[in-house]
This record gives structure tokens, sequence and C-alpha cells, in this order.
């Protein structure tokens, strides 16, 4: 399904770093970005966050990759032009993009702040846009964009860690703000300690939360505490330790994308405790709708008083089976969250601003990036990567 | 795990029906109750509903029956004696118990009025007091509960039609206003058209809600919307159907037990759509979590964006296999719910006073329970049985 696009000439050279096949090998690249239009925004690149999203975009991992294919949807720089009807940015301010360039503006979810949501969304990088013209991401020098896609950097956040906030912070302050898991004092689970997770800790605590991160390496667990500052830690493979923490968590933040039992993790919940899927986990999970409803969970005794709506009378042995590590109280549910609309983007970069939430970063060359998306892919970075675009990206041709 | 009980004699006399044994059938049974205690109301009852609960107890198939077992958690009546500290009734009240008859009154869940996730709840029959001793249910011909559990009856509200309020009822209103579905004009769809089933079509509507029946039985259709008034309906075998319904509910209460798929019934919502399960399905459910996140999905196209946070390369296989029916828009949940609290169980039976919310009953004398119970198995009832005990209980010692 990768496609060669129909490269169309636009009256702006640019210049950036391109994936041409499947290969996924990023090399220098010529290309053009459209005229700055009445509501346009465009600004020079200074920096970029690697995703991971980049790493299946460059391998067409997902069949819709468009060659060349020039990735990044969390970049940043400095406008160095405006369109006539610009309202909300001027020459010199410090600007961003994240997954988003464009949503069609008129449906249910746009108009709710919720262009994530909107059917028609154009991603940042390798898609089209409505006009049909390709969508080149952040590796690379330059961008225009419609002003309602840009995010405003607040001064006094560096500007090298404001890319990553675009794209994986958005992606977790949006769940927690939603699902109100942002109430001091309240007990927040982050599964998985990667670029999601550490900033899901980093965003819990700035909420006031007392921090769970919970995971199959015991060895994370000095690095959450001592140096992300979670407040404690579980091995989710010790049964005695998830055992002793039921009950416990009002929300849970889950950024593994790889399959994974999500049963103790409902375990932990509270009444009302809402397990949150940020990573789009590819085999369906195993979900025993009886754990959200609730009941008395009696330790050593097969009794499991919730299951008494039980029709199949052929089933009573899956249900004995499943009692064994289930909870206490109920109703609780499972939701999923993808990234976050425009506003909220803009009230969570403030937010960290104000806050100091800054996601650990590893800055990186352009000319690393090849080496770097190979870390990536073994998850040797802590947490995100970023291309020093200002510095590194120097036009070859 | 059956149990014979320790018989207390309690200086009350009273006389129900009992199962003996796991064979669950019902004969008549002579035993005590205590005496009215100062927060206690007694009352003579008149009716009680057969719940599908009461079916699994008489034949111990959840492994904690007592016998001998007084069924029956739909139970109303007339209050024949009050406790001295007792503030909310007086003799000649009609009132109910439901589903509990105690809880600890001290823990978070009881603080919030959530009694029925209060790890120490004791239900209406058939468990043990906190002291002790048996509770036998509303197949006899008399009762005492703390007043706490003691529902009041509106007296518009017919006392043949209360019972099944108390259970089947409170199970589907809580949902539909703790999860905020309960807004005039919103779509709400109903997965099961038995006795919570068709409890649900009626609070939906009485909410102002357009209300969609989702069943397998095509034969229900005219029942659903000419009888139990739904505005449409969809059969869930029918992938056209399904497909055209694509994004249209703001919430579903999924009634059903027996396991059943509910990646399409997701594909049904829309953003912030949320799925409540009622139904205390045995076997895990297959939950495809990235149907939860959302994004585009685009018609004979095996594309779907919001998979790419997938991390394990050799599931890609996956992926492409679940898109098919997948979903629109975004950020979804899948909740459980069970009964609802006290509080909230009165709430909901004076708006189906106010509103004329009844359910639809088939009115039994007690000797004709156990042939109830036999199709009750076979779901052979419109939609809940009530038996009338007032006229039909005879003491036959």
């Amino acid at each position: 399904m990768a496609s060669e696009s129909k490269v169309v000439e636009h009256p702006k050279k640019a210049f950036g770093w391109a994936a041409r096949d499947t290969t996924g090998v990023l090399s220098p690249f010529n290309f053009s970005r459209r005229e700055t239009g009445e509501k346009d925004v465009a600004f020079k690149v200074l920096y970029c966050g690697i995703c991971h999203t980049d790493l299946h975009m460059i391998h067409n991992e997902w069949g819709n990759s468009i060659y060349p294919l020039v990735p990044g949807h969390e970049l940043v720089g400095v406008v160095t032009e405006v369109g006539g009807k610009v309202e909300k940015f001027k020459v010199g301010d410090k600007v961003g993009v994240g997954y988003m360039v464009d949503s069609c503006r008129s449906c249910e979810n746009c108009d709710e702040n919720l262009e994530n949501y909107c059917p028609q969304h154009t991603v940042t990088c390798g898609a089209k846009y409505r006009d049909g013209t390709i969508t080149y991401g952040g590796y690379s020098d330059s961008m225009v964009a419609d002003e309602h896609f840009v995010i405003l950097i607040p001064d006094n956040l560096p500007l090298d860690v404001a890319g990553p906030l675009l794209c994986a912070g958005v992606t977790v302050y949006s769940p927690l703000r939603h699902f109100g898991l942002d109430k001091p004092g309240m007990n927040i689970g982050v599964v998985g300690l990667g670029g999601l997770g550490h900033m899901a800790v980093k965003f819990a605590k700035a909420f006031g939360a007392n921090v769970t991160v919970i995971s199959t390496s015991p060895s994370k667990e000095k690095e959450a505490i001592e140096h992300l500052g979670a407040d404690s830690f579980l091995i989710s493979r010790d049964p005695d330790q998830m055992q002793a923490a039921t009950g416990t968590l009002n929300g849970i933040i889950d950024t593994v994308s790889a399959s994974h039992p999500i049963s103790q993790l409902i375990g932990l919940l509270k009444t009302n405790g809402k397990l949150v899927m940020v990573g789009g986990v590819a085999k369906p999970l195993e979900l025993p709708a009886f754990s959200l409803l609730g009941g008395k969970h009696m330790k050593n005794v097969s009794i499991y008083t919730p299951t008494r709506w039980l029709m199949n009378h052929d089933k009573i042995q899956n249900v004995l089976t499943c009692i064994n590590f289930t909870l206490f109280v109920g109703r609780k549910l499972v939701a999923g969250s993808l990234i976050g609309g425009i506003k909220e983007t803009q009230e969570m970069i403030d937010f960290a601003a104000e806050h100091n939430v800054k996601p650990e970063i590893e800055i990186v060359p352009i000319d690393y990036v090849n080496t770097a998306m190979e870390r990536l892919a073994k998850a040797d970075v802590k947490y995100r990567f970023v291309i020093d675009i200002g510095n590194s990206l120097k036009e070859s041709t």
C-alpha cells in the first residue's frame, strides 16, 4: 500500500531528511512547501522530537506510508512569516506543531475542540492534505501550517524540550484531565516507563498525585522513584505485590503497546477507578467484564457475588477460574485516549511551562538520526530523542 | 461449598418457601426473623419479584448457597412495626427491600452512598449477616431490616410493579445516571431485551433519549418498538445494519450475560461514547484496545491510523485483521455497573413513580414458583415474574 507521491512543486524551497522506501533509511531530501496563506504561520524549525510513530512510518509498517517521507510531528521553532489574517502569532514567536495540521473544522468533534477525533484530521507527515498534496514533517528546515494547528511555546519553556510535549505530553495529559485523574491526593498508576510513561509520571506529580509506576522491569524502580519522582513502584509480575495493592488506585494511565494482561490492573483500581489505555495494543486484550461491575473478593474462597447474572450454565467453571485474581470494589472502566485537541495541547504546554514539567531528552544531530532509529527500536533511549535541526541540518545539494 | 446454616431461633415466627438442596425445588418453610430493633423496620411482604439470581442461588451455582434458602430480593409490602429510633418510616407505609440488607456503613464506598460496592455488604437472601445469622429473602410473609436499607414506595406506584424496580430497575438506572447517559436527545443503545434490558429501554425513554434496541433476535423488533417504545432496532448479527449505525450512539447499556462480541458495540459509539456492562459475562471478552482510542475508519482501505503506537512488529497482521469492523471516532470507554446504592435506589423509584416507568410483569401465586423457575431458565417470561405473596402464601403447617 505504500505509494509514490505526485509531487506538487510549491513555491517555497524546503530541505529535510526523508525515507525513500521501506528500508526506512533517512537521507537528505529537497522538497517544497506551500506559500504562506492568509491564515498560515511559517516557521523555521529548530528542534524535532523522534516519536515511535516515525519509526513505524519510515518502514511502512501500517501500509499507508507515502514516500519520500519526511517524518516528525514534534517540531518547534521560530515564526518567520504570518499570513494577513493570522491573529494569534507574529514573527519571532516560538511555536510548534504536533500530530495534526488539519481537520474538517465543522464536525461535532471539531466543534468540541476535539480535532484529534475528527474523521478528516490530517497528520503532520506522510499523509495527504484534503487538496491531495503531501504533508512533510519536522525533520526539515521549515514548516507552514494553518494557525489553528500551531501551538505557542511559552517563553520560559526551553525549545528543545517543547517538542515531545506536543505529542507524548498531550497524549498523557489529556486523559488525566478528561477522566478527572488530575485531583491532588489521588493515587495514580502509570504502566510502562517510556516516552509516554515518563511524561505521565511528571504530569501526575504536577497535579499533586501519589504516583505508582507499574512495570515488568525491577531495574526501573530506582529510576522511577529517585529520578522521575514517583512515590512507589510495583512489579506487575509479582503477584504478592499486585495483590497487596488491590483496590488502591483512582486511575491508571497504561502506555504499553505490547499485548499485556489488564485484569490485574483493573484489580488495582478503587470503586469508580479508571484504566486508560493510550497505547494502541494490537492484539485484542482479555477483558473480564464482571471485574468492572464489582463485588466482594474473598481470599481463598471461590465465591464471587457479581457473577450472579450469569446465564450460561455451562460457563460456570470459567467464573470460578477467573475470580482468583480479581477485585474488591466496582463500577470501574477501561477507556482509550488519543493525543489531544489543539486547545488542550495549548493548555498542556502552558501548564508544563508553569509547573516545570519537562520531558527527559537526548539531543542528537540530524546525521545521527538513522542510529537513533535503531536505538529507539530497542527502547534504548531515556526518554525521547530530539533532533537539533537548527544547528545540524545543512543543505547538502 | 453449600453449607447447612446454624439456625438461630429468633423470637418472630416467619413463613416462606425455601430450597433445601441443589435440586432447587422450593417448598414451604417455617423459620424466624429477629425482633424489630430500634433502627429496624418490620413489614408484611405483599409481592416479590423473581430475579435470575434466585435461580442461580437455589441451584448453588455459585457455590455459596446456604440451605434452607428463602430467595427473593425484590420484596415490597406494608410496614407493621418500626423501632424506637426509626426516623423515615411509620406503620402503614408502603416499603421495599432490594439486593442488600446491610453494609459496613463506614468505608469510603458507604460514605459516598455506594453501599453496593462496600466490601462488607450483605445480600438479602442466602447470606450471613455480620453477626453470623442467616438472611432470608422475600419469598416469605414478613421482613425485618435496618431502615437504611428500606425503600419508601411512592403512593402512586402500584406495589406489584415496585419489586422488580428494586433490583432490575436500579441496575440500569444507576449507570444511565452515573455515566451521564440521561440527557434528553441522546442516542442510547440497549443490548438484550430481558428483565434488565426492557427496564433500560423504559428509563432511557423517560430521560428523553432516542433508544435503539440491539438484539440477535429479529423477532423482538416489533415488541421493542411497538410495545416498549424503542425508536429503532438493530440486529447485531447483520453486518450491514451494524456498519450503517457506526458512530451514532452516545452510550450503550449491555445487559447480556452470555459471552458476546463487544467490538461491534464499541463501533456503534460516538466520540466519548460509553459501553456499560451490567451483565456479569463469565468468559473474558475480547477488547480491541485501540478501538477505544479512536481514529479514522476508511471503508475498503486497510489503513488504521491509531495503531501508530504499535510496538510489536510481529503483531501487524492482527491489526489489519481487526480493523475491518471498527470505528470512526474515539475516546470511548467500557465500564461495569452493579445494582445501585440505597440513596440512588430511592431516587430511582421516585423517578419511576413520577414518570410512570413500570416493569412488565407476570403475576404468579407462590405455588407456581417452581414452574416459574423452569420458565425463567428458558427466558420464557415478559419480562419479570412477580409472586403475589399477600394473596397466595398460606402457612401449611
